[in-house]
């Protein structure tokens, strides 16, 4: 069955190694964030938030960026390794090194910048200056990502005439592409649909990547909306590592598995082999040490067979 | 924000009375059930596939499905009943119960029909033709279900075709709505954009209501392409109630209230209350016993707020 329906191709980034282990309560050794990483590899990721150039003392849990970096080295050709840098002090380690991309971030949202990161967004912002400066000095791309940029779970809804004034700021500084963060899981397929076109029409030079949470259980819903209306990057973690930190129960970012299962029935190629993403989503819960939200890796590809002696209920 | 893109309103069926308390182990007294449908009422749920009226024996959970419609007597106004008859013995107690719809199924797969009710689909089929009539003669319609409709845990894909001829068959017998079920959660947007798109064209009578699983995680993502086709009714379970018996551990039914939030947030209008279909599902999950797997119920609805003391870890 052939669509033009969706697009052929999309990227996928990998953000659990930093979104879904920072919000572990245990460190995760370096040895074990390496296997994992090796088994998205081998799975054909090849994007990745691979870390945080953020306070060690802070984020405990990130604080081996660079030698988790350093380690991947015999394995960078053809990878993209990212990294979320809050300051000029991150990007210069960042660039140290040796990332692909620096990540900046701020919310839409002013009530959770200052709650995130304890500034304005304006000094947010003011801040990147210098972030992108460093970066510039080193060939390194800046992707800007707006956090909250579906609503926050402080304000409420965010203006999408924010999110597009931010992205204008993102694209004066020289920022390569932008990320829209769907940090507590408020976008919906009309929201999806107003802030892509606006930002389109705003900002057509700067590639939009979509990061959704499941935390309403519409994030597969939202990539379907994204991927009709031709967006082709999408970020997740895999296994949906990382929870959310205001619903207790509920599940945070989208499942990497879910996510190429979905792009991969949609007809849209990813270069990733779904059984092998699924081993190492097994992988990421025994790192972990708990279960972890991804349906997929519970249920198998969808042609997996069954005996007919399996255990079967009445027809639904 | 006002779209064309989706039905102004849609029908949601509330399957997990019959589907969902079916696959409890531990029957659940009358009195209980009748508390979760008035519940169920108050949120604004009109449409209940409310029991099934198979042998007591097989299905003892669901033995009660005489005494539950009796007892919902003085609420019947401007609610639709409905119940699975298997056979016309099924049916002569369903019409003496009183349903409004009689709902007959059939598996599009062979072997799946052999597995759940132990006969071919032609027997089966054969079958519904005495159902018929004796719903005839009460005047009751009969809706027609198809199960695994998007494919097989057994025999792996299922044919169009077939799906199309099943339909023939049910038009022929004089059936008035046609229920496509994601038995074991295979559907995907571009099978039900091909199943949709066939079936209009072959029986353009017969109304097509859709019932994903969420097995595989993209249950929100195959409504959500349903509506871009204009499908305007659907079946759901309310907390996803009931498993998938093939895979331990993953979700079975969409739940209804991530439907609903789906729907709503869509611009398409269902008439119920989704603070109150919350409570509805929390009071499900009382009945069972357990958990259940829908993800608004703990997250809240979209603009649920926070307060800005309340725990946050870091953007994402």
């Amino acid at each position: 069955m052939t669509t033009t329906l969706y697009p052929a191709h999309a990227t996928v980034v990998e953000v659990g190694m930093r979104d879904g282990l920072q919000s572990e309560p245990d460190v995760v050794p370096l040895a074990n964030k390496l296997a994992l990483a090796r088994s998205l590899i081998n799975a054909g990721i090849r994007h990745f938030e691979i870390s945080s150039f953020v306070s060690p003392r802070a984020v405990p849990q990130l604080a081996d960026a660079a030698e988790l970096i350093s380690a991947l080295a015999d394995e960078r050709q053809g990878l993209e390794l990212s990294a979320l840098v809050p300051n000029s002090r991150g990007a210069i380690r960042a660039a140290e090194a040796g990332v692909d991309t620096m990540v900046v971030f701020v919310s839409a949202s002013e009530s959770h910048n200052q709650k995130n990161v304890n500034r304005s967004v304006a000094d947010s912002l003011a801040g990147f200056r210098e972030v992108c400066r460093i970066a510039g000095e080193h060939g390194t791309p800046v992707a800007g990502a707006i956090a909250t940029a579906f609503g926050c779970p402080f304000q409420g809804e965010v203006p999408v005439a924010r999110v597009v004034d931010i992205a204008r700021g993102f694209r004066d500084l020289g920022m390569t592409v932008l990320t829209l963060g769907d940090t507590t899981g408020m976008a919906t397929p009309l929201l999806v649909r107003e802030r892509v076109t606006a930002l389109r029409e705003a900002v057509p030079e700067m590639p939009i990547s979509l990061h959704f949470h499941n935390t309403r259980g519409i994030a597969m819903a939202n990539v379907l909306a994204g991927l009709a209306l031709g967006v082709d990057r999408f970020e997740s973690a895999i296994g949906g590592l990382g929870g959310c930190p205001f619903a207790p129960g509920a599940t945070g970012n989208a499942a990497t598995e879910d996510m190429v299962y979905l792009l991969a029935e949609c007809g849209v190629d990813t270069g990733i082999d779904l059984e092998r993403l699924i081993q190492a989503s097994r992988l990421a819960g025994r790192t972990v040490g708990h279960e972890l939200p991804a349906q997929v890796s519970k249920a198998g590809p969808r042609l997996t067979r069954h005996a007919m002696d399996a255990v079967c209920t009445a027809a639904g």
